[in-house]
């Protein structure tokens, strides 16, 4: 049986930005953390929703008509095909749910 | 295009317990978001798995062969096919991830 997983003990042993950590496998879904700081360039996920959602910190998530700012405590679920961009004035913490299947078919954080 | 979601916000606005309230739509799955107390029978989902995550408060996750106890920024994933039960001493705000396949066909959260 898997073990349960601290957000925060997680967060901890890993330093580098916009390089995530897998911690979790639902429906065929990866659950994963990421540290963010800088930008991360245009893409979208063709087939599948991606959800983000802000442990520590405070983003942008641009979007081609508007821009939304997540704080802690909030979540974002980016539907399938919506290209976005995703910016990170300081260091931001985060919990992303995100489809297996894109992992090698399209650009994103690995 | 959706809204952001406040995880916080929309635990305020909703007082019962064991009452979850849908607040995404990721993949087929229903996101949720429910405040516990007391206990939740035994039950599995058959076919599909869940996540719980731990907003605020601390609660247990009974199984047949042990128990895990789950704090604030903690969460399990709870496999298909796997008997458990939730008992909550105090009142804990959960975060919830659940396909919505379920919603019909299986005793769970409403």
């Amino acid at each position: 049986m898997m073990d349960k997983v601290s957000i925060t003990e997680n967060l901890r042993i890993f330093d580098k930005y916009w390089q995530s950590k897998i911690v979790g496998d639902l429906n065929g879904q990866n659950v994963k953390l990421a540290k963010m700081k800088g930008e991360f360039d245009w893409h979208h996920h063709k087939s599948q929703d991606e959800l983000l959602l802000v442990i520590k910190g405070i983003m942008q998530v641009k979007f081609e008509d508007n821009d939304i700012t997540l704080k802690e405590g909030e979540f974002f679920i980016i539907k399938r095909g919506v290209d976005h961009k995703l910016v990170a004035d300081d260091e931001v913490h985060t919990f992303i749910i995100e489809p297996k299947s894109t992992l090698n078919t399209e650009k994103q954080l690995t």
